[in-house]
This record gives structure tokens, sequence and C-alpha cells, in this order.
């Protein structure tokens, strides 16, 4: 049944959701820590991501189900993968760039990318790095540029930290003054969510 | 006894006291969870933080000597206070504008502000939010532009995309290419940390 929502909540979802960029993904690569897996969940959500790909093939699926969430879960798409070929076709259908957070010589620092592209950023395991397959497939790759002693930051706050570099520059490029959904998409999406 | 370490250690300690930034600091006012404390240590150091303020009057001081940290408290300089005008008249005689985590309708999102100018910005308490008389003596507020459906985000995460729009201001501004330490201070602080 549908439920009934005040009018400052409809006009909440449908601003957000006009804000929603579906041309800009991240891709949890194994994942493992829950608590950093709903810490990523809910800076998607902070930073306007539509739809999230969940890549799990070493990691057990990851639990979201946490209070520590904030329920953000409920507000992003996710889309579960176990082909990275199948993945990495999927992306380059939809005309995105695809770029993996790593460290060798070739690596850019995150400012040097253009997020105004199509993009979808792979975030790797904490400890192990990215999947060996992907490594393979893709070659771009992106660090956060550290000015520090300490070699390395937490996964929750590198994904934050790239979420904010891309947000930082679609709102300068004026992406965020126009609806990435169609009106016909938004409002549908809005009804769905008005029922959450 | 002065350690012995190599020409590399010794190279990444000079580069990393050369992008330190004097002018611009955190304040941690009375945040409570040492894995929050933790990690806002960790991106202080990576987004190049000199030092620190610590602002306890409710909460205990913070345990800093936990794994998590990855020591990032050796190279970040702590000073703590229990008063908050003298801590804000510091501030003042260091010609900083000092601004606070905050929500109200005259609150300006991050990147309104101008973070090339020396600055001091209070994070606030997870639960509580700032205290009382920070409140009344600090008028500017900061919020990040969260755009999604979730009102709050991780004060480890808000902190570190505050640093990191901090850093991106600083570096665009060319604020890294020269040392802000003078070259007798950093030879002095280089010997200390060769020492850590």
């Amino acid at each position: 049944m549908r439920g009934f929502i005040s009018p400052e909540r409809a006009a909440r979802i449908h601003g957000v959701l006009s804000r929603r960029q579906t041309d800009v993904t991240l891709v949890m690569d194994n994942i493992w820590n829950p608590h950093n897996v709903s810490a990523i969940l809910r800076s998607c959500d902070a930073f306007g991501l539509f739809r999230i790909h969940l890549y799990y093939t070493t990691e057990k699926w990851p639990e979201m189900g946490t209070k520590s969430s904030a329920s953000a879960k409920k507000w992003i798409e996710r889309v579960g993968h176990e082909s990275a070929p199948e993945m990495l076709s999927g992306f380059k259908q939809a005309g995105m760039q695809v770029i993996r957070t790593g460290f060798s010589e070739t690596a850019k620092p995150l400012y040097d990318f253009d997020f105004t592209k199509p993009t979808a950023v792979i975030l790797s395991n904490e400890h192990r790095g990215a999947s060996p397959e992907l490594i393979d497939q893709v070659a771009e790759e992106l660090y956060i540029p550290m000015q520090g002693m300490v070699q390395s930051l937490n996964v929750s706050v590198a994904a934050a930290v790239i979420l904010y570099e891309m947000f930082s520059q679609r709102r300068r490029a004026g992406l965020l003054d126009t609806p990435a959904l169609s009106p016909e998409e938004l409002e549908a999406l809005a009804l769905e969510w008005s029922d959450k």
C-alpha cells in the first residue's frame, strides 16, 4: 500500500533524485569490512551516486543491514557481479572510462582525471588490493595525493575523497543543475522511494 | 641517540615537512570515538597538516596509541586545550579565520570558504555537536554539501573531505610549492623525525 508522506518529504525525494548522477559509479572490489561497506554507501548517497557495483569473487557478499549504514543502502541501486569481463563490457557499452585505485608508476593523482566524463572507479580490497583479473583488464590507475608519512588511508576515507572530487568537478561544470534521470524515470523512482 | 636512517627515508621526511601547512589546523571538539580520532589524525597527516588542537572538556582525553592510527600521531603536533577563550585568542593572534561545522541557516557549503587563508576548522562531537561555548564564540559555520537522503556523515569522513578541500585549494593556489616551515625549523624537525 502506498504510504502517506508529507509534502516536505516528497520535495526532498524529488530534489535528491534530480541531483543523482547516473553516469558515474563506484565498484566495490571485494571490500571486506562491513563498516567500510556501510560508510562507502553513505558517502555514495551523500555525493549523489545513483548506482554502485559490487564485485565479490573472493569475499562473501557484504552485509548491509547494519544500523551504522543509516539505511543508505535503500537509496543506492546495487548491482552484483561475479564476472569481470561482463561487468567491464557493461561499462564500455555505457561509454564509461574505467579507473582503479592503485600505486604503480603510471598511476595519476585523483585530480588529474576528468570526472565530468562517464566514469566507473574500482575500489580495491583493504588488504589484497585489486583483484588480478581487474588489474589485467583496467590500465588506468588513480591515487589519492597523500602528503604525509603514513602511506595508506582507510578505504572508506579514500572513497569519500574520490566521491567528493567527482562531485566537485561536476558541480563546477554545472552538471548538477539539470537532472540526469529523465522526467519519467524520476517520477517513477519518486513514487517508489515514497514507499521506503 | 640518533638513529641511523636511509637516504630514502631522510628524503621522504624532508619532502613531507616541506609540504606541511602550518597555518591551517583542525580542532577536535570532544570527538569521542577513538577510531574516529585515529582516522582523523591519519587524514591530517595525509593532507599535510602540521598541527592539530584537541579541545576536551566533556569527553576524556582521546586514546591515540591504538594500532589503527598507524602511528599518524607521531607526525602531527597536538596541542591540548580546556579553555575556549584561550584557544580562540591563540587563533586570532595567528590571524586565522575560525570556522565550525554546523547546520544553522547561515551555514555555508565547504567550497564557499577560502582555505588559502590561515584557517582553523572546529570538528564537533559525534552526538552532541559543537560545545556551547564554541557556538557562542564562533559564528562561521560550514557544512559538507550532502546531496542524498541520509542526513549525516561519519565525522572522520567529514574531516577527510574538509581536509581534501583545503589541500585542493592550496595546491591550486601553489601554496604547496614552497615550504611553510623556515629552513631552520625544517632541519630541526627533520632531525627530530629521524629519531621517531
